[in-house]
């Protein structure tokens, strides 16, 4: 969109034109091997290759200061959070990724190329290609990514469906990406581990895939928490759950694991535990861990026994 | 994404929980009628049935004061409009929508069910239906919009194909969009025939189609005003071109027809253009008006004869 009715945004002295802008960030994002079928960067739309079976379609927003606190990481790590954020919601439907648009807003002078090399980065670390996108002012960084992906033979696994008796999964141990913030805030280097694990999370989309070969019955990433997230799939499904287990990650606490967020780790339901850990094992796939049971009564919600409460955070307004 | 690390953006004395806030929401964007094959809203990702042919996906962001005079206009125009050029992108393809996802930020007490009104009103008259979005707290008020939209039997058509000898055509007279903001400054009402044409700006999917159908070069939409969009066509081509006509919406200044944008008139490029009239004719549709040729030399950009300036509005940064 074009034409700015009022450009309250204060200009550099020499500005540069969008038109060159996208330009040199089409150079960091747009990928060496376009398929000769299709068209990325630089049309009114882009042009994919069709695409087998379902299309899967999911968008995330990250703002500088509410997702990411800019005094202790970059620019860079903002765009590699929202795209892999995106990302992870193709897993959590078991989906291929195929491409992403992305549309960023920022005030005059932020460092646009520093933001799109993040993207880039894990656009090419996941095979999810930048195809398309559109740049704004505006007075926050905020960073839109959209995400589109094909599930080849149908059945996307949804959070609907998880039945009594199933057995509770998850991909790996939780709380690293809220321990590395804690850890960061404490002064640890970019570098520390657990830093890392939160500057560059990683969606589990091979894990996605296998459990959706797998047969399982629902599934969903845990972006906001097993203490969140759980709820809203037993919700969707119409059922409760009965957990043994929350693996907490090494260097993360209890806390940590159950309302941090952001590890991008897939809660798996399934009636077939031994099948989904023979497609893992088959694929070279850590091996899933159980965390407990699906249960018919929807009001029955525990840990060893005690109540297992809704928590984790949530935008307000 | 989750889990805000620094939430600088004050709260409401009762905020209201995202969750809730989602499935009211929800409840005005959602549609009445989801295939039995797709999921929408409310899970990871959205489920759509298979496409046709090419996936064309664009991505639009819209920002309150710098897209649209928060003074002037609501936040159902905001989200009207931002939806209505995103699915124009599809359109200048010759793609056919197929749906379409929102991703919102705004500071607390912004009435995200007014925008999202105007944005479900758009979904609904484009036939590009809403089927997922995120939200975000931020200082800005910011709409992105992704759209997808498929191209049965393939056939996309870029920007790149026009080639010397064919005609240049648009799909309607321009600048209604700019003068309606003109009037609307000068106090002109909501009602006001070319405000409307500013507040409710119209896709042109039928004629985008069509024109794929009649075996169109080149094309896109005129977003940011013939005087940008017919420049970056020729770039895209390596071709200049010989104006003989700008066509003046009723109201509009010459200046507004050229360099106001936002009319999301179509501009294409065909060595058939009686084919292209015949196959509009037989769809209904409004009949192209010619306004000059394509010819080979990239450096010969005339109107009747006169150099026709690169002129349109830029972000800059």
């Amino acid at each position: 969109m074009p034409a700015p009715v009022d450009p309250t945004i204060p200009h550099r002295e020499h500005p540069r034109r969008e038109d060159d802008v996208i330009e040199r960030i089409a150079a960091i994002v747009g990928q060496r091997n376009i398929p000769a079928r299709e068209r990325h960067i630089g049309d009114d739309a882009a042009v994919l290759a069709p695409f087998a079976g379902e299309v899967v379609i999911s968008t995330d927003v990250a703002v500088l200061g509410v997702h990411l606190d800019g005094d202790l990481f970059s620019l860079e790590d903002l765009g590699f959070r929202a795209v892999a954020a995106a990302v992870s919601d193709l897993a959590a439907m078991g989906a291929r990724a195929r491409g992403c648009v992305v549309a960023v807003s920022a005030p005059a002078g932020t460092d646009l190329e520093e933001l799109h090399r993040g993207m880039a980065e894990a656009a090419i670390l996941t095979n999810c290609p930048i195809v398309g996108g559109d740049l704004s002012s505006g007075r926050d960084v905020t960073v839109a990514v959209t995400v589109v992906g094909e599930c080849p033979g149908g059945g996307a696994v949804l959070r609907r469906g998880a039945m009594p008796g199933d057995e509770l999964l998850v991909t790996g141990p939780l709380g690293r990406s809220s321990a590395g913030l804690r850890r960061r805030r404490e002064g640890a280097s970019l570098d520390d581990e657990l830093v890392v694990a939160h500057r560059r999370p990683w969606p589990r989309l091979s894990e996605g895939q296998a459990a959706r070969g797998a047969g399982a019955h629902a599934m969903m990433d845990l972006s906001d928490g097993l203490g969140l997230d759980l709820h809203r799939m037993a919700d969707a499904s119409g059922v409760g759950f009965e957990l043994v287990d929350v693996p907490v990650a090494l260097g993360a606490t209890f806390d940590e694991a159950v309302s941090g967020g952001e590890d991008y780790e897939l809660l798996i339901a399934t009636n077939d535990p031994s099948r989904l850990r023979m497609v893992f094992l088959d694929r070279g796939l850590r091996s899933p861990r159980t965390i407990g049971t699906v249960v018919a009564n929807p009001t029955e919600r525990t840990l060893h026994g005690a109540a297992f409460e809704r928590r984790g955070w949530q935008h307000q307004w």
